[in-house]
């Protein structure tokens, strides 16, 4: 079949060649200027933002508003075990309907069907109602500083406002865009060290033992119900990732204990809150402690408005059947725009198998994300022409 | 004084002989047959114990019973970071008072003393109405597969009993002979696997925290009393030596988590009902795990007797005060020896600085544990033939 051919399929050609670029967080090895070209020759201005290591893209087609925004990344992660991949993760490679290869669901199929979609639609219509722009970063995958945020923080300092945000996560589950995601949870990371009295356990009257101090707290931090969720959010949910104390012989009692845990929160309820209640607690306990945070992602929903709107009937007319909105899952760069007041959602390929060997996408699904990312910049070219 | 004069000194002679070996465990590095020279010379009859890396010596004078037997070790603990140490480790050096050096507290200066409390007790009482032995290990700072365990096995497998046991570990704290141990608590480590599923902490849903659901039962465990201990042993203790769980990250939640702990107990329970106990409060939370156990060591108690009554007596002799009797430490290879029956307490020098940099003990008490000695052996040479 013709869309099998990179030759007669331009979003499985433009995949493949940013598929090829060894783009590994930080490196963007090349995506962002072939997608620069590509942009530049369809009327967008290019801003290359370099920060630090990672390169990030800001191209804008028109000076008005309102402004939609395809936001991504090119950095992908990296290979993991290279003798349990069956192509080489750098050689995109056709086998059956499925396009192989690191980055081809998450999210380098996105950014050639974004492009193509954009090329068609300004084709169509050469001086649309709303302006059209390019967020793309090499750092989603690493430690998020110099990456989109960064973008943001200069869009903001000029007044620069993005009304409409969809973010090319591949959102997916058992079949293109049966899910979209319309908000995110918080993320909030405490690093708790609780300190006892090192000693020999052959005298424990002259140590403190810091994890029979802190057992019962933990108990009940892990019992605790944070919130119910809502009619978007399930409920909040907090996980111990790391517990460590002692020096691994069994006549030491260890003098320090060391707690990471992780919170999924929901509208519901705020960090600050979250944080005042975790304290109460080890207080309660009489622990003798110190407690850092890392508020990774505040938590935004999208849960109404022009763009969820037009993208729920840009899904039904491409596909047939009406997507479901859900918040779980990541975080995503979404967390960083959504702040601005933009609407932002995400939608993108079936998410089985990125991050993982052989990670592939299906170039039926590429093909056809193509169209509803078409199909959504028409929507919103007839919403506001109406 | 002549007393801290080497060749004046025959107690300070020996010990500095025994400590210039560097006798870091398994290795003898020639201490045993030091002694065992000097033990052939009044009458002993030497046997050598050499099992896998380990060199012990059984050394006997008489063939008769009642039998008391000196036992000890010639290995020592390495000498820490050599920068620390103010004098060379394996070159024994006097300093005011003391002599420092690794082993000199622990334990080459009970062995000096040990050897010639014999010979000037042998001097005196040429045909004794008991027998002395030397149950000697170069293992007992080590993994203690191979010393005294090794050797109780082979006199068991002869059927040849010690009646008494002096174990020369320094069980002094402010002062010489201010406490003789006359038991120690049991020691028994386990090894807890607790089995839950790991997964991504966005989708707790399908994950299953073992550090959530272990952190109820770890603080029972923690708050139990196990008993109330008795005249001679304090309650049983319990502690957690090390918990572990978690890949570093903040976003994994672990599959898995480890935990040993370690009880000190009294002779008010046994290993087997600890253990019981254990597997009752890890089954009542639903846990799915796996312990493995280490028996360390049995309690033994020595509350009475001729050779309680003897130390006793020889301390207030010498010293003009009483002993206390105490339980409390870690454990000795009185361990292995009370098990067949033997009466077993342990007298030695002060342990302020065992197993640390500049080792050190005084010469002055050094030469009064050779008195005190001896005057154990007059003491049981007295109840027998009284």
């Amino acid at each position: 079949m013709s869309w099998l051919d990179p030759k007669q399929n331009p979003v499985l050609s433009l995949a493949m060649d940013l598929m090829s670029r060894e783009s590994v967080t930080p490196q963007d090895a090349g995506c962002q200027p072939l997608m620069a070209d590509r942009l530049a020759a369809i009327g967008f201005n290019i801003e290359m933002l370099e920060f630090a290591d990672t390169l990030n893209m800001w191209a804008r087609h028109g000076s008005g508003k309102p402004l939609f925004c395809f936001a991504g990344h090119t950095d992908v992660v990296p290979t993991g075990p290279l003798a349990q991949w069956h192509t080489p993760p750098f050689t995109p490679t056709i086998i059956g309907d499925n396009l192989f290869g690191r980055g081809a669901a998450d999210m380098k199929g996105s950014l050639a069907a974004m492009i193509v979609a954009t090329e068609r639609f300004l084709g169509q219509y050469p001086e649309p109602a709303f302006n059209i722009a390019y967020l793309i970063t090499s750092d989603e995958e690493g430690p998020f500083i110099n990456g989109t945020i960064r973008v943001v923080d200069t869009l903001e300092a000029r007044n620069e406002k993005i009304n409409w945000c969809l973010v090319g996560e591949p959102s997916s589950g058992q079949k293109l865009a049966d899910v979209i995601k319309n908000g995110r949870r918080g993320s909030l990371t405490g690093h708790l060290t609780v300190t006892g009295i090192q000693g020999h356990v052959a005298y424990p009257h002259l140590a403190d033992n810091p994890v029979h101090k802190a057992a019962p707290a933990l108990a009940e931090l892990a019992s605790e119900q944070w919130d119910n969720g809502n009619a978007f959010f399930p409920a909040t949910s907090f996980q111990i990732a790391n517990i460590n104390a002692g020096t691994g012989v069994s006549n030491i009692v260890p003098g320090e204990l060391k707690v990471m845990f992780n919170f999924r929160y929901s509208t519901e309820v705020t960090a600050e809150q979250l944080q005042q209640r975790v304290y109460a607690m080890l207080d309660k306990y009489g622990l003798n402690y110190q407690l850092d945070w890392i508020l990774n992602g505040l938590p935004f929903l999208t849960d109404s408005g022009n763009l969820v709107e037009a993208v729920v009937a840009a899904v039904e007319q491409v596909q047939g059947f009406s997507p479901r909105l859900e918040t779980t899952g990541g975080t995503s760069d979404g967390r960083f725009i959504a702040p601005t007041g933009a609407q932002v959602v995400e939608l993108g390929p079936c998410n089985a198998t990125i991050h993982k060997v052989n990670e592939c996408v299906s170039i039926h699904d590429l093909t056809i994300l193509a169209d509803i990312y078409q199909a959504l910049l028409q929507q919103l070219q007839q919403k506001l022409t109406a």
